[in-house]
């Protein structure tokens, strides 16, 4: 069970070209291509005649022509061509989910196409800002998404999975603040006069302690701003500061797998070797991150398989952030499903 | 759910041997082995105490006995040796299927014995005819066998999945005209004044358009007999005609996974060099096929699990001899059922 | 379903030292390491926090640290530490698994732990024993740990299965007498003026027949002794005797994965080059065997899917004692079901 009614990042736009693209959203297969003016398209992926997946088929014009029988079908889904005859049924027809393009992603609405507002896409524009260096990726990681929220709304994890980068003692020993309001959860920590991680270390020479800023940001359904900023304790150097958004898409899959798009944009030293030192801190971070959580995974599904129900958990007090993101998750999904009744 | 009271090909006559030799079919497993006098044996293939496959186990003489605790089965499934014990209890025994060595293949009968008449193995005679030059081969296809059956009574997939052998613009856009009776399905296809195939043009040189004979006949369960004849449009040259059939012998071995066995017996040009083109060109064109298939099938499950029902298709006009087929089977299927209640 | 109140070899003790190490037992994921002073500990592998495996974590001291989160846990099983905080709430604990080293093997328990009493580990002692030479390994076998319990209870197959080390048709040939009382069970064989099977010539350079006693010994849930003692026909040479016990420890990992503990201790030539040959059959002859169980096992697999039921088997003389071990454990089950209600 998903919830449908938002916008999820599909691809980065260099992802999605003449080349057909199959990729799993929310459990529905997804055909993405680009037509000739550059528009995107994502169509549901399977032709309505016998099932056969549209991208293996092949692009000709801004339609795309079913590999097995020929059945062709244009941007909107619609069937323009059947072979050998002149009658097209009306519901030979495949799904259209709307595309926009937006902070250099690609955003999905695959719930009712009319409510498909573009202003509710988040707010990620650190991505697309001539202040801010990006740099960002995706993982597949074989898990259900909610373990990557409650991973990213509790960073108290570095301490432990991320000791060689952006973890150290300071961030599991301090307490957050939790708050809520609007549907949004934000996470914040404060950590004053703490030794800084290696990855800071290595990427502004910082020789004492620090002071360093981690706000986090839910907007349902799997939105997270990570606001970062450190700087030497008692200091008043803006050169000194190391500042940059951890920006998180994460869309379901399926409901084991799960897409991480993410990015790191920064706002000082443009170089590209600092580029390249940030954008390879945070691959090794997060490929950290995948190891744990589809070892979690696993466990989890053992564990229901075992006794029949989902396992029951003992919670902390970092997990205020996740419990409530996952009860808005819950409240939406009650929403949107007597909506549907 | 298989139709059981039927003839179908389980093997070529090479297969089996004085190798103990495992196929499935219809979901059974089946152990495969000759007597000394060269009979064809099939027997259920797990010992009945306690589901060691005897397959597994040594032939001596035409007695196989169990590689775990040695008991010992003839050709008729009957327990001839229980080590350490005299008494055989009589209901220990295996399941003997009904073979016949038919058209240069092995037909097994997985019915009611009793039922099982030679005579209603169907007319493959062209694979063992000195008039025609045989050439075929085996399959394993991870697909219902349905898929197979709708495949074989549609050519119009030749025009999308086989472009470089036997598929041309002209097949498809030429309609059929189907045909049933006496739970026969014929799929008749006259294409008149196109230009001919890439594989035809390489076999027979033709250099201008042709008139190409497409005729499907559909018999219960799954055997395909494909006539297909061509020639230069308007040239009464008996030496440019191209003929041959394409013999189907489809056999369920799970509900997942089919044996395709093919013979594209021709009745031209014998030489051994035109028998390796005609092989090759065959199973380019059917591995074509097994790769669509496959991913179908794989699409099917797919939706099958997501939506808790089977995908809903639209059918189009050139469905209609696998339609028919379909209904046939399920009547057929209703009939065994009924029989056995 | 297992029966859980008795002792099942965990491991042998080298197994545990201070790398954590995960196993399955009973179909609990466990986690064993070896506190500072070397006393050995078993607690459930899965954190109560996010269910990550503590075995992914770290051992300080003699408390294992979640890799995840950083949860800390003594080997009682307590909740030492939770980062960030300093309430532990008393819940937020693992279970604990009494262990015993014996006959050198670790032994778990997996039931009520105050029920654990060290005095029902079975009689291995030959493994721990100066007038005994013991050698011995494990097995991870993909199958039920019930179709090694029949395995081992009818020695029968050694004449099909290992034919080039322990097994000849006077093994098969000659009937058991079985005997059952105290929920213990007996199989006994007695082979007399019959050739010597291969390993055993290869031992002990017998030229002529010998008299083999093979008497096997059941006692719940799944410990088997055999008792083997062999030497030539007439004979009453001490020298001439070969004698060894086969010690088995069968611990289900799984519905269908099972460790088998196995050792087989001999009272004759202590020489290190025979234990090599005594180590090396007996790792051949099991070898065997799992290749038979595994296909058992998944033939089992299949007939129960196909038929929805546990197939239907024969038995034979020879399956007593087996029988009779498997409706001793259905009664055991049954009262450790009744007492938990």
């Amino acid at each position: 069970m998903f919830l449908r009614n938002h916008w999820y990042i599909a691809a980065t736009p260099d992802e999605i070209g003449r080349d057909l693209l199959q990729r799993f959203i929310l459990d529905e297969p997804v055909l993405f291509y680009r037509k000739k003016d550059g528009t995107p398209v994502a169509l549901a992926d399977a032709c309505p005649h016998r099932s056969m997946p549209l991208s293996d088929g092949a692009l000709i014009g801004d339609t795309v022509q079913c590999g097995y029988h020929g059945l062709e079908f244009d941007g909107s889904g619609a069937c323009t061509k059947i072979p050998g005859q002149t009658n097209i049924p009306p519901r030979c027809r495949v799904s259209a989910y709307p595309l926009v393009e937006k902070w250099r992603w690609v955003w999905i609405w695959m719930g009712n196409p009319e409510a498909a507002d573009p202003a509710a896409i988040p707010d990620f524009h650190w991505n697309d800002d001539p202040d801010w260096i990006p740099t960002g990726g995706r993982f597949y990681i074989k898990c259900n998404y909610q373990l990557l929220v409650d991973n990213l709304l509790d960073l108290s994890h570095e301490t432990f999975v991320h000791p060689s980068t952006i973890g150290n003692a300071a961030v599991a020993e301090t307490p957050v603040r939790t708050e809520s309001d609007d549907g949004e959860v934000r996470v914040l920590r404060q950590i004053n006069g703490q030794p800084a991680p290696p990855l800071y270390v290595a990427l502004k020479n910082f020789t004492g302690n620090i002071d360093r800023t981690q706000n986090i940001t839910w907007t349902p359904p799997t939105n997270i701003v990570i606001e970062s900023r450190s700087m030497p304790s008692g200091s008043n150097d803006p050169d000194m500061i190391l500042e940059y958004r951890v920006l998180n898409g994460i869309t379901p899959a399926t409901a084991t797998a799960t897409h991480h798009f993410w990015a790191t944009p920064r706002n000082f030293a443009p170089e590209e070797d600092v580029t390249k030192a940030f954008h390879d801190g945070s691959v090794r971070a997060f490929s950290e991150d995948v190891e744990v959580l589809e070892k979690q995974q696993a466990m989890i599904e053992h564990q229901a398989a075992l006794r029949g129900r989902d396992p029951t958990w003992i919670d902390i007090n970092a997990d205020q952030g996740g419990l409530l993101a996952r009860r808005e998750v819950k409240r939406l999904l009650e929403s949107e499903q007597a909506h549907r009744a």
